[in-house]
């Protein structure tokens, strides 16, 4: 690749962004004839045209720079119109920064008109402190599965408590069934979920009650179907487990980085995003002394902040690190929180006493207990399921910076069944493990649907047009369970319509029975959370976790107020042995019959001194101090 | 490969280090019959047995703790009896952790008795801020081209003003000739260079002359020829561009971890090494939240402080990312210092023009400038010969983190024609880059012959066995050169003994005519950087550096006194229009007669204000402030 000989002294050159395709306006707009712009990275080739397919056919030459870019303006075009770019006067594909793909990932990429009427004036984000995270996967979320069908339903999430909701990536992928992360245009938004408008309309809408709209971004790598980046440029590192890697530190790297990095800064500009899930950063290979994490952080943070606004970056790390979620400027990745996958899986062992997969190391409550007062359950120790020693104290990191759920979209979905927790264990222990992540200091993530205690399951779906690659995904996944050695191992053929359809939800059940019974439980212990002081706080040095039997009392003080819960996780009724100071108030028990319960075992009130306080199966109990006492 | 099932909440148990075959001692010691104990970690062989095989004959079995460790303790052997291990009763294999490798890499390992008559006591080891390293390579640094072969030059490496060797790798390799970054048994001395004791006998030898002994250390990669290490164990993670890259973090890497820090404590404990040289940790790819390097560096100080000595690692990175040599506590790696290669770069290139291979970043004196203020040229700008964006200011780190040097034996012995800098850019150039380098505020490093003008190249050399090898290793560095695009590509067979043979030293030549005159100049530089505190500091911030066509001017101030030094790099006079408060005094001209040089041009003493310098043509002056002026 060519780059202007500079000193290394002067400062990289700006590169111009990679725009796709962009409709400038017309006469209406004061801009004499309507016009478009192109632009594209494509270094590997020596020749790009853009090769107009639709409604008209013709080639136009495109200016370049000689470091890769190839640019064009084109008069007598309007959104819509379809193209490709001709590279080296052979291959035609489609813009890797394609802002729409009307035609699906192989198809030709559209023009679009960026223009909006916004209506969320003033919006300024969720800090946070404040987020209640509520990830959803569009397509099965709702019966029309596109953006349009979500909003409707966003008074009844912002009534429950949710502050945000992060949507499973919506850039292009292959077909219209797919988790999403097999997206191949991380420009483009996903044509069968509604394209540009359909999200742009669902943001407004959001903010308009209150919510904030996360986006789920995939950076690590491009998916297995439509990915034509290698005839650009030097996008790959290699072949992952997913599709090819990306590269972030090899020669060309750095406009790679661009291509992303702009991608994220497009969302948060011309969308109105509010901040990201980035997706497996464990993935990305780099080395470099500035990470692309880092880089990614920064530039968001920049933006959002010359905006006025919060923009929270949420890393899928898995990588136990602190490093990830400590600010940029303490030599850090500058992320503004991590998943927590230790919490669930210590609790999901705790509820299930599951031990295959991943699940080997967590044996319950011990993990659990640690990751209530250090965030990670590993902070160093052996790791059967990794076969090395794993992960790092966070020390003073703030439990505002790790996320906690009793289930995530991979939790659910990466079980041959597809089962959700109310299946895997009971309706009961659906209710602890909501009170587990609702009190503890971490900020709480629930997978859509299990506010209500959903009944379908959530499976794995695609919807690749090549007949080779969805039997591999099959067999891959197949092999998966395998390995993991899973209970319940058959599962349904991911490419299939119908397993995609089995996976929607159905919000009609939110009103009904138990279903409403467990929602308006959500709605409580989110209340509580907001309410009372001790539950609301961060500081993981005010919190105290204690395993009495299969028992866990968890002791949180903060602002001069104190509450104390215990997660029973026995089948078998409860009683621990307590020292009290002053006197305290029962404020919730799952086991309650308002909330579907056989019934409370726990007394209203509790005297200072000794007492015994005793616990119906499966439940969570919550204590705040009487006001007076001491 | 299996653990013990541990709760994560426990510590990994502590292992046995691989310890290699080690005599314990007989009847003399108090032991009653005399015995040997051996100990080797195996994880992929079911069965391990001690196969004996000089002066006598044996197979006996091994315990096993069921996680891939094997120990052994026989009665009857003596220091020097020989053994291969047996794995699965098949493969006969030397000792990953052998002590002693008496012929060769591929033949068995032999027993050691660690016992030797130390003379040190009271040693402590040579603080950072003290270190004047002096890189050599033990093959052909003298005549015999062993360690005893140092020992009586210790005295005049001392009254130069070196305060400790750097010696190349000196674990066995295959062959007799090598730089040793093809070594195979991290825990053995070359044979060929005399072993443990002649290593012990060298190192007792320099403490007493008060000088340092670091080591060459290759933790990132096992040679081609020799490694059995997969036969035993997960220790590969892939090839790399020199052998196998090490597992640092994969399955299994907790125990490759422990094999290397092991090693490296060993170095310390047992032969009193003063620090470490850590070849290409850019090579090591690990991911993990305690990345290697760290866990190593914590692990080598931590044992130097409890003996009360100071232990000095010294990375080469070549990732210009301060995290390298960021304590610890602070998020860092905690290296005491790294190689500045940038500065290297860049005086050569301001020295001789050249822009071939990586030189191709570097112009010269902007690049120089910026290296004496802020360490590293590359702080985040385009680097052409990466293809990317690189490195990272370094801000408040001291000057004392970063090793600089005028040649190191790569940048020797990686061109072609292995030609010093004597011969690249002539003598008067020599002394220009030796002040250069003693006049910085950072460690400086010489390497071997270039005090005194070494004539003889020093070449790339090996002798492997295998001659497909040895062709393909002749072919790899033709390639280098090629793509590296260097001038005089003939470069003679690595494997021929004459490359090595024309490689040596002739240390004759130190009292000889010019040669005696550049080696008094490095005395000479070497006694100015200590008695003057300006330039003694390691104080960046107190650095000024300015360009005058092309001559650099560096300022210096620290504890008071002020000095400042000017580069002439043109072939011509030079004329510097300076303003300067208070009185200056010449305290150094390279180009005197005294120095081999043509005469000086340069005034005595200026006085304050304005004033002209003269300076002769590729010369280094020093000017320190008059005492009593201001």
């Amino acid at each position: 690749m060519k780059r202007a000989p500079a000193s290394c002294l002067k400062p990289a050159q700006p590169r111009p962004a990679a725009l796709g395709g962009r409709w400038l306006g017309g006469p209406d707009a004061g801009l004499g004839p309507e016009s478009c712009e192109f632009m594209v990275w494509a270094p590997s080739a020596k020749k790009v045209e853009l090769s107009l397919v639709s409604p008209k056919k013709a080639t136009v030459a495109m200016q370049t720079d000689g470091f890769g870019y190839h640019w064009a303006t084109v008069a007598g075009l309007k959104p819509g119109c379809e193209y490709f770019y001709r590279l080296d006067g052979q291959k035609e594909r489609p813009d890797p920064a394609s802002r729409f793909q009307p035609r699906g990932v192989h198809g030709p990429s559209a023009v679009v008109d960026t223009a909006f009427d916004w209506t969320d004036r003033g919006w300024k984000g969720v800090p946070l402190e404040r987020l209640v995270i509520y990830e959803l996967h569009v397509g099965t979320f709702s019966k029309a599965g596109t953006f349009d069908g979500i909003i409707p339903e966003l008074d009844s999430l912002a009534e429950l408590g949710v502050t945000a909701l992060c949507l499973m990536p919506i850039a292009q992928f292959p077909g219209s069934r797919n988790w999403g992360y097999d997206g191949v245009y991380p420009y483009a938004v996903q044509d069968s979920y509604g394209a540009v408008l359909g999200l742009k309309r669902l943001i407004d809408a959001a903010h308009k009650r209150g919510l904030a709209v996360m986006l789920d971004v995939v950076y690590n790598h491009l998916g297995p179907e439509g990915n034509y980046a290698a005839d650009f440029g030097p996008y790959s590192a290699g072949k992952t487990h997913w599709g090819e890697g990306m590269n972030m530190d090899g020669p060309g790297s750095d406009d790679v980085r661009r291509f992303f990095i702009e991608s994220a800064l497009r969302w948060v500009d011309e969308f109105h995003v509010d901040g990201f899930r980035l997706d497996a950063i464990l993935a990305i290979r780099d080395f470099s002394a500035r990470p692309f994490v880092e880089e990614l952080t920064v530039a968001v943070h920049e933006l959002a902040r010359s905006q006025g606004r919060v923009v929270n970056v949420l890393a899928e790390a898995v990588l136990n690190d602190p490093r990830v979620v400590t600010p940029s400027e303490k030599g850090g990745w500058g992320c503004d929180c991590e998943l927590n996958k230790d919490f669930h899986h210590a609790l999901h062992a705790a509820l299930t006493g599951e031990r295959a997969g991943f699940y080997i190391d967590y044996t319950g409550l011990p993990e659990l207990a640690k990751s209530y007062r250090d965030a990670y359950a590993f902070v160093g120790q052996y790791s059967q399921y990794r076969g090395r020693s794993y992960g790092r104290a966070p020390d003073a990191i703030p439990g505002s910076r790790f996320v906690v759920f009793a289930k995530d979209h991979d939790e659910v979905g990466n079980r041959p069944g597809g089962e959700r927790l109310c299946e895997v264990a009971g309706f009961e222990a659906a209710k602890l493990a909501a009170g587990a992540v609702a009190f503890s200091p971490y900020i709480p993530l629930l997978f859509m649907g299990e506010e209500y205690g959903e009944d379908a399951p959530f499976f794995f779906f695609t919807s690749h047009s090549d007949p080779g690659l969805a039997e591999a995904v099959q067999r891959g996944r197949r092999e998966m369970f395998e390995k993991w050695d899973c209970p319940n191992k058959e599962s349904p053929d991911p490419n299939a319509a119908a397993t995609f359809a089995r996976s929607k939800l159905d919000l009609r059940l939110r009103s009904k029975g138990r279903h409403a019974k467990l929602r308006d439980f959500y709605r409580r212990i989110y209340a509580l959370r907001r309410e009372q002081a001790a539950l609301a706080s961060f500081d993981r040095a005010n919190v105290d976790a204690e395993i009495h039997g299969q028992a866990l009392l968890v002791r949180r003080r903060a602002g001069g107020e104190e509450a104390f819960f215990v997660l029973n996780f026995s089948d078998k009724p409860g009683r621990l042995r307590l020292k009290l100071s002053g006197g305290w108030t029962k404020a919730l028990d799952s086991a309650e019959p308002r909330w579907g319960g056989p019934g409370s075992f726990a007394a209203d009130r509790l005297a200072g001194g000794p007492a015994e306080l005793a616990l119906a199966p499966r439940s969570v109990v919550l204590y705040a101090k009487s006001s007076g006492g001491s």
